[in-house]
């Protein structure tokens, strides 16, 4: 039906109506006053999101462009880096790290797994001349829908003396994520993600250690530059003309994550995936991550019943009930779907969602028994 | 007056209704058909509007991004790049060439000032090794308001054997410029500018001599890799999650200047800045450009009268007619103040902006004949 599309896909994800009409404003000018006081409340908020002291820098970009402008702040060709790999975006950080000349290390799971923190300690132990530069790591794999233990690596890391980049970008406003405690050095997002608005920004909050490495920086690129950025951030201004809508969006959105607060917002994720991961596996389904203290809390990946295909899935949930899922990248395309349940989504759209996805499976001739996910996500949500 | 604010800076610009009610909806995914059809319905139309064969990548970014894109896809270090200096945006030329390890020279003009042919001509011909691999360039220098005049200076330089590179940031859609038949072979620009929708989005559009550049470039970024955006064009899509309710507005206005037409969309600009011009002289007041064929067709500079300041006028401006001009940019803040012409501009925003100003000089003090400016424009319009 047309206007009621859901989307169930780690990106972009279901915006507020108020943060919609908030967008919807005419441009107003990037250097007049009235802009510089929605800047100045925004820099902060995303300090309470982030949960740091450090300035947060917002990218007009991609979230990949927030990891270009990690590396390409970083690195000089030659250095050599080591990146934990769960998936392709994970392997993104490698190929961001090459396209910069660096040597570039990989340490690889299966899908669906994640790192072992005594595989990388052991990796690290080996590196006895302090080769490693940095330490490129994903907090929730949006390919697969599983989640590193951010903290335990990025202490492993930060023993070794390498900085720690991690990839936060379906994780930040889902996952409890304190880059300041944990020792992240730095960190990056998006803005279609866990902060309910369109896509067009992206994060970055860097650390003093960090800041030490950028200055041996022989090339930092000039459009994500961090000098400029913090400059600007001081200054309640950004370096170049920004997406004017989006930060005025962004705006109302991080007013409704601090009203909710940002302890509950994680919470609120991490209660829907684990309802959802229990409802998937009472109808019968197969996770790709196999234990829920593997799996993020935005995005969970499924394996389709045998002999019902992937496309069969996504059309039917489309057509009939107006649920847009995600199918696997590369590799996994056709062998998986997955569900993201980021930002704006509330307990009545899970068990939507379940409904749909059990319909959709009677539709295309699994046996189960009907009724038996809704049953589970009903008690996993009242718990 | 709350909501009235009508913006004559050189971005944002004003916002068509239709755009902003397209760029309202919800955002739709990227991977999806009913994406994959708007960008090749947007694909086709920025060709039209570019006036090029060449596919026209897009970025989300600001118009600086699509600089960046445009050098760090060409320079490698040591690279030999003369930079043509009319103010601000010619030096950030500069810098990004310097930010990529070139060996950048300057010509620079005074304020006001465009690039004189022969001198270049002259510069090039002294460069008998041919050690000059880039020459950057700017349609229409945005601090100043003048323009070069391009199709000549990338003639000199294409008989010289190095690449031009172009910002037509504030000249796409504003002025006539047609790549392919006069041998520019980088174009850049952004969509607050002439394309009638907010900031977010940028424009690139390289020849086949560029690309052979660009295949010996040792590091081309990875966010603004060519190689990835070419092969999304062919395949209607994006490499990474675009900015989607800007694209959606984008097709809109795409086709909003489809209907009036890129010759009439450049005649109308050509027209406004021209009547503008007479106005501000009927005033007595004096323009930084001082040669209509030397001006700019979206941004007109104005020197304040002596004894008003350039803040008075701008905040006077503002406070009773809600009308947004801009400051000067570094060394000419609060010098000269500039009136942006830009996109969605109409006959009536030319006679209501100069009568806004003469009531603006009005309150002020300054002595001239009240009407003189709107009775001048009213004329020029007609013609």
């Amino acid at each position: 039906m047309r206007d009621k599309t859901f989307l169930m896909i780690p990106g972009p994800t279901p915006v507020p109506e108020s943060v919609m009409l908030e967008i919807a404003k005419h441009p107003i000018g990037h250097r007049s006053s009235e802009f510089s006081k929605i800047l100045e409340r925004v820099y902060a908020n995303l300090k309470y999101v982030f949960r740091t002291q450090n300035d947060v820098f917002v990218y007009t970009s991609s979230g990949t462009g927030a990891m270009c402008a990690a590396l390409e702040n970083l690195i000089n060709e030659g250095d050599k880096v080591l990146s934990l790999v769960l998936g392709n975006f994970g392997n993104r950080w490698a190929k961001i790290a090459q396209s910069r000349g660096a040597e570039v290390e990989k340490i690889e799971v299966e899908t669906g797994e994640v790192i072992d923190p005594e595989v990388l300690r052991a990796r690290l132990a080996q590196d006895v001349n302090k080769e490693i530069k940095i330490v490129t790591l994903t907090h929730s794999e949006t390919s697969t829908g599983a989640a590193n233990d951010i903290k335990t690596l990025c202490s492993i890391i930060r023993e070794h003396g390498a900085l720690s980049v991690v990839d936060g970008v379906t994780s930040i406003c889902a996952m409890e994520c304190k880059p300041d405690e944990w020792g992240i050095d730095v960190l990056v997002s998006g803005s279609q993600k866990g902060f309910m608005i369109p896509p067009g920004l992206a994060f970055l909050v860097a650390n003093e250690r960090a800041w030490k490495v950028y200055e041996q920086c022989k090339h930092p690129s000039f459009y994500w530059d961090w000098g400029a950025y913090r400059k600007s951030v001081q200054g309640a201004s950004t370096p170049f003309t920004p997406a004017v809508n989006l930060f005025v969006g962004l705006d109302k959105a991080l007013e409704m994550i601090k009203e909710e607060g940002i302890e509950n917002f994680n919470t609120r994720h991490a209660r829907h995936c684990r309802a959802l991961r229990a409802a998937i596996r009472a109808i019968g389904l197969e996770l790709v991550v196999k234990e829920d203290k593997n799996a993020s809390h935005s995005i969970t990946s499924i394996y389709p019943p045998e002999g019902i295909s992937v496309p069969d899935i996504r059309k039917t949930i489309t057509q009939d009930f107006d649920i847009v899922v995600a199918n696997g990248q590369n590799a996994l395309k056709d062998k998986i779907f997955r569900m993201g349940t980021l930002g704006f989504v509330c307990d009545r759209d899970l068990i939507s969602a379940i409904g749909a996805l059990e319909a959709t499976l009677y539709k295309l001739g699994y046996k189960f028994e009907l009724g038996s996910g809704v049953a589970t996500i009903i008690k996993e949500l009242a718990k």
